[in-house]
């Protein structure tokens, strides 16, 4: 069994919001499909020990807020890699709430749903939600970020937006190593740097500033190590 | 509520079979995904009105090809817009048995799973079929088909593989029409012409052999009707 397979399956990326007792959550998944078109109703696969899992099972709705291409590493970090029982996740987050009071993240989204829980499904480490929508909004035309595309970025093959301009060493040609973030498993590769937050292609790791962080999960530079 | 907020979420292209009674059966669908990894486990959703839902709800087996973006229109036509009821969809489709007996399509496709149902939800139009992973194989290194990139290519703009040149009109710039196929929604677009099946770009449609049908689904040329 060649488990290898399972990564052809193509995926978007969201974060799904909920609330509870006035307090609100939202994390990242791959796993939202449309099951029917009349009426218009969703699925999504939530693990069980996630905060809005527990939010969505006690308030029976949840936000569906569809990722652009373009949206950043640090906002797929904010939801994907930290939970809402350590921080609040929509601090510095632009949002506005949903007719069902579940936020819906205003910015790199290109639109958002808002579905009420009609079914609930045991899947062993997760729930499956079946959702009717309630409310459907287009915020912004563009490229739905894709799980495929992601990965290759987060991996530190060049994103779309980077400079083409890649410094050469100086000397001889020496590899630079690349880190690995311990926490979230970011791969820093000095050819690439990390535009995004201002790093130059072709910066060494142990070149970069010292308050550097992860631009995933937001770790220090002291939780990454050389990629073996 | 503004329904093509639905449109941005993302998805494969796969071919799901099953069998019943010593016969074999499938249907291309767009959603799939896991829903576990230990043990793996995946998740499809089947119109209740197609026969593979039948063939799956009776042998509680079904197998997953995952398609190549470089899939032929008229693989998935063969499988998307046919019932098994009227042909023998598996004629002059290269296939093997797998362990649990439904069929993995050999061609164009670059990883093949298989499946035991051990859940079965009701979603209205669909059912949600639940599968523990029996088997897993990739047959082919490759991008994966998404729903995106055959939408794309299905509406008539450029398909990777089409010729770049596209013949200049003589004397007027006369537009030339498109035609939809009444069948399956495919658009005959005179400048792309149909380059899988030897039309090339430029084509007018009433210039198109009387032989010449749908590369989606097969229908004939009186299928079609100009677009308004």
């Amino acid at each position: 069994m060649d488990l290898k397979a399972l990564h052809k399956i193509s995926y978007g990326l969201y974060i799904i919001t909920s609330r509870k007792d006035g307090q609100i959550n939202g994390q990242i998944a791959n796993t939202v499909f449309q099951i029917s078109s009349d009426p218009p109703t969703v699925a999504v696969s939530i693990n069980k020990q996630n905060l809005t899992n527990e939010f969505i099972r006690k308030s029976k709705v949840f936000g569906v807020s569809i990722l652009a291409q373009e949206a950043p590493l640090s906002l797929i970090g904010q939801f994907g890699f930290k939970s809402g029982r350590d921080i609040d996740k929509f601090k510095d987050i632009n949002y506005k709430s949903g007719t069902t009071g579940v936020p819906c993240i205003s910015d790199h989204v290109l639109a958002c749903l808002e579905a009420e829980v009609i079914n609930e499904v045991d899947a062993g480490t997760h729930h499956i939600f079946i959702g009717r929508i309630t409310n459907a909004e287009v915020l912004l035309e563009g490229v739905p970020m894709t799980y495929a595309h992601y990965h290759q970025v987060k991996r530190g093959s060049v994103p779309q937006t980077a400079p083409v301009y890649v410094p050469k060493q100086t000397g001889r040609e020496e590899k630079m190593d690349k880190y690995v973030c311990d926490v979230c498993g970011y791969v820093y590769d000095p050819d690439q740097g990390d535009p995004e937050n201002g790093i130059a292609p072709g910066t060494p790791f142990d070149k970069l500033p010292e308050d550097w962080t992860c631009p995933v999960c937001g770790a220090g530079k002291n939780e990454f190590s050389p990629e073996s």
